[in-house]
């Protein structure tokens, strides 16, 4: 049975976390049926069941193969193990983008991913909300994506590679960055100065990209070869080395790919 | 006379571009007095007074030392030219947070540096808008302080090597970080990913800074000290001496100072 010929598939999930409720959510909402519901603490499933419906599966091994997709929400940590509970005959799929593929041993396997921070009870636009999806079978990854095409706009299949490529992309995107702006905290910190006065500048980064490439939007000192103002920072860390590095190969970077990679 | 005992100041205006055009729009607004505008484009002056009002100075020289306040709101490299024809006895302040005071030959001098884009005709809660003032001498600081404080609330005096501080944070949050979001698309593009799809995180990123510090909101595989990831994301960028290294090295700081600096 092909997920593109039915109107209303039915769901189960592992899990009752941020990732189980937003995927229970918006598989609800988009009309399709939630059969069971497991946790590796009962009460959190039979809480989940009387919030949104379907069957507490006491056991991994009770979820069945009526599903047309079992959704495994647990943390990054718990995936493989409670993958290898789960029937080998469940359609089964995990939601995180820096897990591979193949830790899941089911025949039919899937990595269904947001790239969005999932919150229990934030609402989420999820017609905007980008989702790759993987899978071991190039049949089903076309029916996954046309499935959670039906919820976002913005869902798209990839390959193994693709989607660890994307994950370390989004490590540069939003951990980096955030260590950027923790440097800026400490600089800030060291000189009494309040760091929040630099919240308009890094949401005007942030926003600047809906409008511009991250090429075009590159300002600043190395950007236009002030070498006399990397002179006076560089100086000012002079007694930090880790930082006077970063600090210089970062702007050395800048430099040589002004006009592109 | 001090400026805390005028009720009006009376200021004039060098430059025309996007600095000059807010800084006269917020003065205004504040019911200060606009005297006289210098541009070394004189239609651009004439222009300029056509909408704002005061009178077009022919000169630099005609700059008259019945102002409060004379505002050099020209570019960077263009300061300490201007700045050189002015009248000594001008109180001048440049705007820039990244040129020194002391490139201002006159007797009161000071920097004025609002830590948000500029542009003309873009509306700015300036009520909202963080501003540093430096001036060489601490009366004339305070007077600043208390000028500008009663246009934003986010007005703070600092002296020189908090300024320079204060200029080299804000190149780590907002060019440093933005060379981070330039590899992520880069990644993307060599792997055939749209770079847009990791548009919600970064906006996520910035956004989170608003309630939570940038130490609490540090995710990501070395903030958790997942080596295996790390490795298949070295491994990837195993081509890219360059994007290696700087991955290498933030991935370090950022396992070394995960309790803070």
């Amino acid at each position: 049975m092909k997920l593109a010929h039915i109107r209303s598939m039915k769901f189960s999930i592992v899990g009752t976390g941020n990732a189980a409720w937003h995927f229970t959510k918006m598989l609800l909402e988009a009309d399709h049926t939630l059969l069971q519901v497991y946790a590796r603490q009962p009460h959190k499933a039979d809480e989940f069941v009387a919030w949104f419906g379907g069957e507490h599966a006491i056991e991994p091994e009770e979820l069945s193969t009526e599903n047309d997709l079992v959704i495994l929400a647990v943390s990054d940590q718990g995936i493989s193990e409670v993958a290898a509970k789960i029937p080998a005959e469940v359609k089964l799929a995990h939601t995180s983008g820096g897990t591979s593929l193949s830790v899941l041993p089911q025949k039919q396997r899937a990595v269904i991913w947001p790239l969005q921070s999932l919150t229990e009870g934030v609402d989420i636009h999820y017609k905007n909300m980008p989702m790759c999806v993987q899978a071991n079978d190039d049949e089903w990854q076309h029916e996954l994506v046309r499935v959670f095409g039906g919820i976002s706009d913005k869902c798209f299949g990839v390959s193994e590679e693709q989607r660890v490529a994307l994950h370390m992309a989004a490590v540069w995107a939003n951990n980096f960055s955030n260590y950027m702006f923790r440097v800026a905290e400490q600089i800030c910190k060291v000189h009494e100065l309040p760091f929040h006065v630099l919240q308009p500048l890094i949401d005007e980064t942030a926003q600047k990209l809906h409008s511009t490439s991250p090429l075009a939007a590159q300002t600043g000192p190395a950007n236009r070869g002030d070498l006399n103002t990397i002179k006076r920072h560089l100086e000012m860390l002079r007694n930090n080395k880790e930082l006077s590095d970063l600090y210089r190969s970062i702007s050395e970077q800048i430099m040589n790919h002004r006009n592109g990679f």
